[in-house]
């Protein structure tokens, strides 16, 4: 405890630093002369790898394409609203399971207890029970943290490294199936043993797992059925299927279909893909009423009826019927809630910043030591949280009365029926009759049901309970976020926030005398302080609204989260980004600042490039792929002096040359052929346009007029040096001589390449190489064979690998002078992983990755402009 | 009556025509060896103008750009915020307004007319009833169509126009001030007078009116108070704030603040914009709760409470508090809500095509005579809508019980509170006490009221009313559509399908004594037909959940929408998509078909170019604007023989190859750059990277290297022709001359550019050519002076102008190779007006527009494509 309190008093007063200097602008910074000298800054770690989210349209997949008809495109739509559906049901049945054995969990463990405790309350055994309920969480807890050990990325709640992936960052191990048991066990355990932690984050991870393992385990199916059409072994459809997990995880976490659709666009938010998004909304659907149907069948033994939304639910809000004085809210109440999303804004800020350094403080001193240091770290935290939780309840409870069943009075109270739900879960322990204990009634039950007591208990509890009991969750909780358990922070942020709602409706009730609807306070407290601490916006605004299942909280939902997350973003930044960040995940945000379209493309791209030639020679290959960590390479040809010295020459040379000239489409060549393919065409009124046009020059023999004009124009010839890689030992102007640009490939492409002996022998023409199928280059997503795993032995490096037909002879691409804002905007919205800067005559000068777009490195460069200038 | 009768009859046995023959693929219609010869078919028209979403940045948007600090971008921000809110605040007013004056003349004239009927039904005068009646609608009407006559494009609902302006399609005057005037009060009596026609869809129209004109007006406003950030004038922002409007058009119209983003998302879908979507939900929000106060507050005098949500609500379902067996709906009615799913479709599908026979026959028939014949057919439709209406009421009713106020059954009943609202509206006429007209009910009431009727009576409706009630409504609001007054379709057909599951209700209960919800059947049944009509997905599943209030009907709902939309989609499109493909406006779907992929944008391309030089004289450009319809020009150089010989030679010439140097960077030229700022920058270790390049090769004069390398490789060098315009006689040769690209300029910038007398005299520097703000540019916004108005004598033709500081100098552009689908993604998201196609040395070989984009264009050129190959 001292530990902890100590730990907690020294971060708050450091607060003020947490606000990561971003007031200062980076011209102050220059005037000042000096670049942020923070030695903990953390800045974007390289050895992440991106998602490509753009499609490859190479040779082999155009043959695919080509193999597509109406039926067949009809059959593979209809595969895929039938893996949505099946990922929606699955992550339902976890949903279901988790909840089970939560429930079944602490309902023996509460009940065992409970029973010692009312024994003891008499015996003075006190202490036993205490045991009692220790050797039941430390039990609990220890399992979850050994599972997390088992698999490290199963810590936590999920989020970050789930949004880091929508984002186009595959974090390693993140969608594994031993991640998956890890996470769904541990949570479980994790919130039996009495953490607080939230099993929501963890059912959105869990969801995001299924999302990307079922289609992939379905296509494997589907191959011994028969189903030639591997279209399920790309980043892109990965990722869509990713997203429709993790928003199912939302919707069974929240019963909150929308919001959960809304969450995946949010995070995931490549560009709006009408077909994409409907079938996400339907795998929430199915998520949410697959829980709905279980849960309410094994709790109601109603099979059949839909009952219970999501594994949180906030209960019904709503007057009495015969009330006819009584809001929810009204008007006035809205500046109140302004004031409270100040409140809990900064509340979530300072909830941020000693997160922040206690994650920190295990990276340094924790995580580099022996693993089962982290199991006691839970351990201790496990055994902290009992004892605070137990003690709290016995000794710092007051008892109150319950309020009469059939109230006359004027104030809100909550209709009978659900009345009758919440007074069930009150504890009484040492209080009289018609009274209860509300501390305990808050520490002694599961999270959830204390909401629900906050929420809709028309009984009051004490000022001073609610206060205690929000430092002490508010402290406890932030420690817990980290602890190497899985743990969600959604159902601990709003039982803190409603304690503080509830204690604001008190004052208002008691000490003003106001009219208001208690309720409605302690929600739009919940609301402020998780708005304050995960600060997400449009997607938590919705599902706050469909969990509270009343579209008329939207509006003071909205203004106090709006609030709440102004007033966070003013000292940092919210609690997953803050993890992501730590994690050194390059993720790109949103949109980029207005300053910084003061930068163009030429200023934040990368000009050292590593690039292939279309005909390159296996040692070239080898060579580069060893000694380089690029994931992708520019295919290019040179424009050098003396080019036509070797147009004639050996066969290689023309081969690229022929290459070259039919890579370069001019305007003559392309009318040329439209007006060839006019003269088979019926339609009159555009023959007669050709005519005239032909007419004008008589038609030659296409190929040759396009020579004729490339040499007249002294037009750069493309070559070939196969087996002259680019070397250490060359001048500047070696290093940098003209490329011209034809397409870009990946390394994983090149190493299936030569794995799979495509390569042609120096006499032989280029078409005498082998071809590879689609089916063949994608067979080994998402694990390709490493370039270190070849056998070199079986190569022969003098052979010749021609590798257009396999690039992507069409990425977006960008001019050196388009401005930052817009290649951002390509980049993010295209979900791309490397775009070439091309210049105005069709060279390659640079290539721009995820990495020069993140925002340290574009403060960075943006330091340097204002310096250069 | 016989005419609309025969009419819908003969309609309906052509229906199978109505297919329009999509499911013959290219390849069947090539083997077929015809061309569709469908003298109906409407080809997208090509006078649409264009939206671009795309920023320009030019050197006056940078200068702003510069000017710009984190302040003043707060500022900037903080203005967006309120324009918003003050958007929907006024969409709300506007709602309030219209339902005001609705409630008013609908009750004067329901109690007017009832009360005539009453004592008419002794007195039998009922004729006399009947002209009171119809000369109240007709009154109403004729002045609804005559506002129309004023503003044409006020008539129908206005979500079609909306749909094509989100999608970047300018319909001239469509968010005009004048529209908003006649859309909103016509509207208000086009329902006032009894026609089956909603308020929705124009409450949609006039949000989004008021989000394109609310900001203009404001930032003049700003000039006077000196907020001199003139950025609101571009098409884009306009665009954000349309998408804004309108989504508080739906959001006030259905209480749906969630449901309007996602439909502005839907319908407007450029890149997911985590920003724009914030503000837009605050938008939506405002309206819905500014409708809500103010109705609230007049209608009950509840001020500062939130009672009624929308103009349209479903009240509230539930089952009575007592009743533990009733649900509103369980797993096993779900096989009926599919069934619903695809009679709703198919009947959807009935609508579409009969309304798109009529409109045909409109356009053909009807538009071309005197504007008059338009306000006699809705004289004639309010006519016969009236006597239906009257007759039904009167002689078609049955008198059926009310059920007992304190019911016991165990069947489903709505609670004790809501049954009193439904029974305070029910008509009796002619019927005795406890009992109630059932027709009358339905017909003689708001339509509205109907609903709340279908929805929660739970006494029962006689099959034949219902089946009756159906087919005339079905009929007349099939009919109505389309006429000359504004017209929403939500509503109507909200009503008809809802009398249809309330139909289905009755037969189950009755005949199959099922325990269902009949509230339930009447609610999948409106959603059913409403989805067949309209097709919508995503948003109108929102829409219509939120419209309940119960997050519960979310699977059915779905369900249902999804299932009617697959089974409408067989035979046609939705009505708001048939709509915009009778006016020819070129939308671009959500996405190409597959098989697109076989085409590349070489094959859909312009290729025939106009361009313009960087330095053009006068004359040409007066010439290139006077004889070409074109909005945007390419900036282009052109790569001759003999280049050499230009560069000595006048000063014109010298410029366009000092512009074609600085234009082209070369990567030895930006490495060359980077290390001398690096020379300059603190960082060491940056540093001495760079020593060690420039150690291999001393520095010499940036701009002399860059000359030696650019001459030594023969690169071809930039020439001007300002005298030299295109003309008809070149030989193809010279009319497809290569030509490198440099950027675009738009026609509208151009004729700025002669109008302000921005050029310099060929023996001056063209740095004395007068500079252009970013005010000046976009002054003019929206509507730009011609080139005809532009008075010739007050210009020197030999003068020169330099719009390289003007255009756009780095569009988005893909290779020529670059497959349909990457280029529609590109297009469609980026919200793109010009796409140049640039081959692999940078020369641009043609462009790409909407036009090139639509379905009819690439059906076209795929069976081109089928031929050729």
């Amino acid at each position: 405890v001292l530990n902890m309190a100590c730990c907690g008093s020294c971060l708050c007063c450091q607060c003020c630093c947490c606000t990561e200097g971003e007031t200062r602008t980076p011209e102050e910074l220059t005037i000042l002369g000096e670049t942020r000298e923070d030695e903990d800054e953390i800045l974007p770690r390289k050895d992440y790898e991106s998602l490509d989210y753009d499609r490859c349209i190479n040779e082999p997949y155009v043959e695919v394409l080509e193999g597509l008809d109406r039926k067949k495109t009809k059959k593979y739509e209809a595969v895929k609203w039938m893996l949505v559906f099946a990922i929606g049901v699955s992550t339902g049945l976890i949903g279901v399971f988790v909840d089970f054995f939560v429930r079944l969990f602490t309902q023996l463990k509460f009940r065992l207890v409970g029973k010692s405790v009312e024994e003891c309350s008499e015996n003075g055994c006190l202490a036993l029970s205490l045991l009692e309920l220790l050797s039941f969480n430390m039990a609990f807890v220890f399992i979850a943290s050994v599972l997390v050990l088992i698999e490290p990325v199963a810590a936590g709640s999920g989020i970050p490294e789930i949004k880091s992936y929508l984002n186009g960052v595959k974090i390693p191990g993140i969608v594994r199936l031993r991640t998956f048991i890890c996470k769904a066990i541990g949570v479980l355990f994790a919130v039996a043993g009495g953490l607080f932690v939230g099993k929501e984050g963890p059912m959105i991870h869990s969801g995001a797992i299924i999302g990307a393992g079922l289609p992939q385990f379905q296509s494997i199916t589907f191959k011994k059925i028969r189903f030639h059409f591997p279209y399920f072994r790309s980043d892109r459809d990965k990722r869509d299927f990713v997203s429709a997990g993790a928003a199912a995880g939302v919707a069974a976490a929240f019963g909150a279909p929308i919001g959960g659709t809304l969450f995946s666009l949010e995070e995931g938010s490549s560009f709006w893909n009408q077909a994409l998004t409907w079938k996400v909304l339907f795998c929430s659907m199915s998520a949410t009423f697959t829980l709905n149907f279980f849960r309410s069948g094994i709790n109601y033994n109603k099979w059949g009826s839909f009952q219970l939304p999501g594994l949180l639910n906030f209960g019904e809000f709503k007057c009495p019927d015969g009330d006819k004085n009584c809001h929810l809210w009204t008007a006035v109440d809205l500046a109140f809630f302004v004031l409270m999303g100040v409140v809990g804004g900064l509340l979530g800020a300072m909830f941020n910043c000693i997160n922040k350094r206690l994650a920190k403080y295990r990276m340094r001193n924790v995580h580099p030591k022996a693993k089962f240091i982290r199991v006691l770290e839970s351990l201790l935290v496990c055994m902290l949280t009992t004892v605070v939780v137990f003690m709290a309840s016995m000794t710092l409870g007051e008892c109150r009365d319950l309020a009469p069943p059939t109230a006359n009075n004027t104030t809100a109270i909550v209709s009978v029926s659900a009345n009758e739900d919440v007074n069930s879960t009150i504890r009484q322990f040492f209080c009289s009759n018609r009274t209860y204990n509300d501390m305990a009634t808050l520490f002694f039950n599961p999270q959830e049901t204390a909401i629900h007591q906050l929420f809709h208990q028309d009984a009051t509890f004490s000022p001073v309970t609610l206060l205690l009991f929000f430092v002490l969750y508010f402290l406890l909780s932030c420690w817990t976020y980290g602890v190497s358990v899985p743990s969600g922070l959604f159902v601990p942020s709003l039982l803190c926030g409603a304690s503080l709602g509830r204690l604001v409706a008190n004052i208002l009730k008691m000490n003003l005398g106001m009219h208001i609807y208690s309720g409605t306070f302690a929600l739009i407290g919940a609301a402020a302080f998780l708005g304050g601490v995960v600060r997400m916006t449009i997607s938590l605004t919705v599902i706050l609204i469909e969990s509270t299942n009343e579209i008329t909280y939207g509006l003071p939902i909205m203004i106090t989260l709006m609030v709440a997350k102004w007033t966070g973003d003013f000292f940092n930044k919210g609690i997953y980004d803050i993890h992501i960040h730590l994690k050194g995940v390059p993720l790109l945000e949103w949109e980029t600042e207005v300053e910084m379209d003061k930068l163009t493309a030429s200023d934040i791209m990368e000009p050292n490039l590593t690039y292939v030639y279309p005909h390159t020679r296996i040692q070239s290959l080898v060579s580069i792929l060893r000694t380089t960590v690029y994931h992708a390479f520019p295919v290019v040809t040179e424009n050098r002096e003396y080019e036509k010295e070797f147009m004639k020459g050996n066969i290689l040379v023309s081969n690229n040359i022929r290459f070259k000239k039919t890579s370069v489409l001019t305007r003559a060549g392309e009318q040329r052929r439209r007006c060839q393919s006019m003269k088979s065409y019926p339609s009159s009124e555009l023959r007669n346009v050709c005519d005239e046009q032909v007419g004008v020059e008589p038609a030659e023999e296409g190929q040759d007029i396009l020579q004729q004009m490339l040499e007249r124009r002294h037009m750069p010839y493309p070559n070939l040096y196969p087996d002259q890689s680019p070397s250490e030992e060359w001048s500047m102007e070696e290093r940098f001589r003209p490329l011209t640009f034809h397409g870009l490939i990946l390394r994983s492409q090149l190493v299936n390449l030569l794995i799979r002996g495509v390569c042609y022998a120096e006499n032989q023409s280029s078409a005498s190489q082998p071809r590879l199928s689609y089916a063949e280059m994608t067979e080994d997503y998402p694990r390709f064979p490493d370039i270190h795993d070849l056998d070199l032995a079986l190569l022969n490096p003098r052979m010749i690998v021609d590798v257009t037909a396999y690039m992507n002879p069409s990425p977006y691409t960008v001019s050196p002078n388009t401005h930052v804002s817009q290649v951002f905007n390509l980049f993010r919205t295209m979900g791309l992983r490397h775009l070439p800067v091309v210049n105005a005559v069709g060279e390659i000068v640079g290539i721009i990755t995820r990495h020069n777009l993140t925002h340290e490195f574009l403060m960075a460069k943006l330091r340097q402009h204002y310096i250069t200038i």
